[in-house]
């Protein structure tokens, strides 16, 4: 089976980014299996690109190498990183992208890539997807264990991150943190922390349901998302324009 | 050869959803080689993914599985099915998503799935993507034949399609189906039902030519498109725009 | 190791164009690892494919077919091209798309691709993509010689280049030619020509640095852009919407 390298960034396709990536890692792990998991993340959203990753990177297979780069502090002193998580590999700038797959359940041996082996002779300031990013994932997806991609780090960035708050009556105020293509509302309120009966947002009462097909075209609903959070939809409808939702709106999950 | 599955959704990419989908078939058949087709196709729009399959499956190697999810009926009783087109498999929900491809040639063998080795153990209800069609998809091009996944379905469902009609005249009345990236809009009239000499939209009389750098830049055209059918085209430039073309617009071919 | 394909085209992923494409490649030569470039060159815009091609391609290893269709001028008399670049092979149609890649390193062996081995049997006249260049991908992937495709063609086509005029003073005037995702402004002005210590665009002098961050957010520079030409950005801002810059907006280098 070749070795798994999947592409994270926010580099879009009318650019010849990603495809300047694909053919540095192929060039030195020939045979690798490329897959592209988003180059739609908006760009330079360090956040929107770590809940990217907590949605993507647990349903991989043991072995799998991803590289991630949304990066606005590329060329200055920001490391770059290659991490284990579970019996996978990251590598990515140390920004933040990171954050929740860490909550999920905490990276290890994070090291910064330093070793030549894990970048082009000629890095240019602007590109380290191209010229370190890309070469490191094609190495350690080739075989160099990450112990020996350069230092350790202790102290890699994690960003600061909207917390639900349980009150003693059982409901549980959060906020949206993303809108998807579908104008789903996502919230911080993992469904977990229910059974709730319903949400509240702009001032409406929406019933907890479980598929968004259980109320009629057009009305809204709350369920739990494919990630495991509480979501605002609205069956075949945006619930983001229904309700004027966006990350940071406020949310408030009601006990059974 | 490694066997070949492809992806055909309306999820976008800014969203993890195809992402998980490609971890899940790579961890459950490593080695596979996955293909996107299209994550674009409008939101939830049931016949713009038949017309996409119908112009897309046909060209692929005996032994391809294809996964399409445009699954407004996500969570409720619609069907998981997987049938056999020609000679490849096609895994989707029961809503109609094989409309066209069934009329270019039957489907046969259709099945709804229910095999556990065909899901994943903590299904959601909103996301059968990865949940069923993609743990399918894996076992089903992994050897596991289309009659072990679950009980026949006679009657899956089909949508109503736009007929053209032909005229004593010899002329034929159609509609517009499909509005394409570069403006061209096809009909719904077998070039094969001619020849023609012309096409008349939005009260235009178009001539009918054989491609597009056949009249001078800005200048409209009738051809046969890519798919066999009557499209109305400007050279360099958009009929759709021109002619405030959609998809329901009604276009007349006249005889030769 | 198996053969690489890659694709660049603009025809967008809504329209089962692409799709059509890779099966037709998966069916000609099994087992081949097709990659996508992007989709997303600006319809029918052959000097924005040329400009992808010389970022793209050079990374690439040897071997690598890459077929590219930007084609306005399809089912003309135009040429499909199958041709040489240092070690790897395009094909692609006679209209100048290999411009940039051409004047970073000639092309070399140009044969018209006429061989009945290279296209399907039954050819449209509107999508030589799927007809052609497709087929055309799998035959030279698989090991048939560039020679083999058709006769010489001596005189391909080369678009007219802007050219940057370097003055008795040191400076350099140019012009944009590309705008990115991010909004960086990519200049005409080969890096390599200075040292320069800074740019002007629309009255404004900027100096040039190293990294978009080595300013703070919203701040604009000049740095040496990842293909080796100057460019004017903003640090986590647009460069474009700052100094409405687009393809043809004048530059001017002054040296250190």
């Amino acid at each position: 089976v070749p070795p798994v390298i999947t592409l994270t960034t926010d580099f879009g396709w009318a650019d010849p980014y990603v495809a300047a990536m694909k053919g540095v890692i192929l060039s030195r792990l020939p045979g690798a299996s490329v897959h592209d998991l988003s180059h739609e993340i908006s760009p330079q959203d360090v956040f929107a690109g770590a809940c990217f990753l907590a949605g993507a990177v647990p349903w991989f297979p043991p072995g799998t190498c991803h590289v991630a780069v949304v990066d606005p502090g590329v060329g200055t002193g920001r490391a770059p990183l290659a991490v284990r998580w579970r019996d996978q590999i990251l590598v990515l700038p140390d920004n933040g992208l990171l954050t929740l797959l860490h909550r999920i359940e905490p990276v290890s041996a994070a090291r910064r890539i330093e070793h030549p082996g894990c970048m082009l002779e000629n890095m240019s300031a602007t590109f380290h997807g191209r010229d370190v990013f890309a070469p490191a994932a094609a190495a350690l997806a080739g075989g160099m264990p990450v112990a020996s991609v350069g230092p350790v780090v202790e102290d890699f960035v994690l960003l600061p991150m909207p917390e639900p708050t349980s009150r003693p009556d059982g409901s549980v105020a959060g906020e949206i943190i993303h809108i998807d293509r579908f104008g789903n509302a996502v919230s911080n309120i993992p469904a977990a922390l229910g059974p709730f009966r319903a949400a509240v947002v702009s001032g409406t009462r929406l019933p907890v349901l479980n598929a968004y097909a259980d109320v009629p075209p057009g009305t809204p609903l709350t369920l739990e998302g494919s990630g495991g959070f509480l979501e605002i939809a609205v069956n075949q409808g945006s619930a983001a324009d229904r309700f004027g939702l966006a990350a940071g709106s406020p949310m408030e999950a009601l006990p059974d």
